[in-house]
């Protein structure tokens, strides 16, 4: 189509300052051709303290027209913990199906890490995104008391686990170097780690160009500070693609340019793109926040629409900025600037 | 007690050789008067493959009696993953409800460690032992079919997550800096973390000397890479407490140093304590194994036994050692030695 209808949600925090830059640069890549249509949508710690209200079935139905999601960050110190989590970002994945969470991540020359001796990284997660321990099913009795009983109850179907496998899969196999490693703790997660394995298998036979193996995930939180060359796709439940994406973009240039995608391959509703980090409260409004992770958000929204030549060159517009920005201290407007440039030129 | 009566359980792969040093400096530390009884048990692979059995209640009969158990390590890949983590491992931990799994990190001046610029990493986790996702509960239906399901269950008490944030608190006042952080996930698994975050706000009252924090797991990964200083003591679950004692190993001199004590305070069971690695085989009867994570869990079980002067021994001879090792490629048996005849003087 020659029109994008972008839903936007700012959020709290730097959402709001991260997502304007994001908007920039998508309008100066976008061919003149390209109808960008946005609506900004206003959830978030202001809407709950004003309405009481997350995500209603009425905003669902609106966020269901659009073509994609882009958004800043939600969360902020005011709201109890897990509330805008589980009725906001949450919800809206499990709402929309977005069962293919995907967090690149690539060390760029010349990059700061906290990794001794500049190791090769670039890889890419793919977090199942809509089961695991992220359901929400679980629940407490006796609460208060010295007999209080808390569980968390981790769904894993057949169904869910093997379409994420499969576009890990797929992904692997897109790539140079093929190789896909399973990261779960089917030692001691049996009942869902055997579906997990059993299903990497099954799969792995309809790939036979793809080198694969399995690492627990505690193995695999070493490999990424030790060996983070030795990665190329990983594919892996809800729980523990939350932990190793954090790891993972600290390791590959910080928080600060680590991107995703919440994504539903289907296309039946929209997928949302969102920077990894939070809405970091305590430098809200000072223009210190780097919007690099929600400009590379904006790259992986342009690859799914289709625009793979415009997603290519924000990400190398992102690389050039990376590399070259040295000790220079610019607010979040000015790389958003010289993001924007870079891409229209 | 004048005598200590140790259960040795070498088990797998490179189990019986770092064992084997943690024994000869054991021997070496304790004053003349102490009667040292060791007894072996042959559990692991080869106990499984000749008989089908990883642990009985005899075998936890005869474990009982004993003061403490040293153990090796377990698992070799001709068994199929679980059968002895669940068979041996996990149950004695549940058996001998060793609730309190202690993993120190502390990096040496000198000492190899992927991040840069050598920081300051001197802190404890307190890792839940008997609950979290670690029971066993959950289940499969319409196994291996388009249709199947398997659920992982986290299962938290107050009377669990009270006593080993208790003893968490109680760490962090003897120490000097007097810091407490607990880790969890509580904005997603809501029910869990409500527990362990009331209980830790609830037991702190009693602690008013100890600063407390809190992060989110994922945001702790962070931290271990980018500010490891900012830890002392870190209270956790189960699950969270393996992860992330696995990259706290990985940046504090590597799993070849990293001890543990899995342990019931109460004394009603004895206690065990194995180095964090495991059995790898692939190195296994080659005198490579570093047996440092093994002398240091003796020094763990020499202080939960009441020898504090011989813990503290064994713990600056294994300074002394890592900081003066250089380059130099030393058998397993050597740096046994090597750290035998530095306690003994
Ligand atoms: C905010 C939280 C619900 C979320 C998650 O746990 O998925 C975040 O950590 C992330 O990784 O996107
Ligand atoms: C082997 C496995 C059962 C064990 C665990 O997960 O606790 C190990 O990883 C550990 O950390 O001691």
């Amino acid at each position: 189509s020659h029109s994008i209808n972008l839903a936007v949600i700012p959020g709290d925090g730097i959402g709001q300052e991260v997502v304007a830059q994001g908007l920039k640069v998508l309008a100066a890549v976008l061919p003149q051709d390209v109808k960008l249509e946005t609506e900004e949508y206003d959830f978030g710690a202001r809407r709950y303290h004003a309405t009481g209200e997350t995500l209603t079935d009425a905003d669902l139905d609106s966020l269901k027209k659009h073509d994609a999601i882009l958004l800043g960050a939600i969360g902020d110190p005011s709201v109890p913990s897990g509330v805008l989590e589980r009725g906001f970002l949450l919800k809206l994945r499990f709402a929309f199906d977005h069962h293919v969470n995907l967090r690149p991540s690539k060390l760029l020359p010349g990059v700061a890490t906290p990794l001794a001796g500049q190791p090769e990284i670039d890889f890419v997660v793919v977090r199942e995104g809509t089961e695991g321990p992220y359901t929400g099913n679980g629940g407490t009795i006796r609460k208060g008391t010295p007999h209080e009983v808390a569980t968390e109850v981790s769904v894993n179907t057949a169904f869910g686990v093997e379409r994420v496998v499969r576009d890990a899969f797929a992904r692997a196999q897109a790539r140079p170097r093929k190789k896909l490693t399973l990261v779960h703790k089917n030692n001691v997660l049996t009942f869902a780690g055997h579906l997990w394995t059993d299903t990497f298998h099954k799969v792995a036979q309809e790939y036979p160009e793809v080198t694969t193996d399995y690492l627990h995930v505690d193995a695999a939180t070493i490999f990424l500070v030790t060996d983070p060359a030795r990665f190329d796709v990983i594919v892996t439940d809800n729980l523990f693609g939350d932990i190793i994406t954090d790891l993972a973009a600290a390791v590959s240039g910080g928080i600060g340019v680590a991107a995703s995608g919440n994504i539903n391959p289907s296309r039946e509703f929209p997928s949302m793109f969102e920077p990894v980090h939070g809405s970091a409260p305590d430098i809200a409004g000072q223009g210190k926040a780097d919007p690099t992770a929600t400009v590379l958000s904006v790259a992986l929204l342009l690859r799914h629409l289709g625009y793979e030549a415009e997603a290519a060159r924000v990400e190398k517009a992102v690389e050039a900025d990376l590399t070259e920005r040295g000790a220079t201290v610019r607010t979040t407007d000015e790389i958003g600037d010289a993001l924007a440039a870079r891409v229209a030129s």
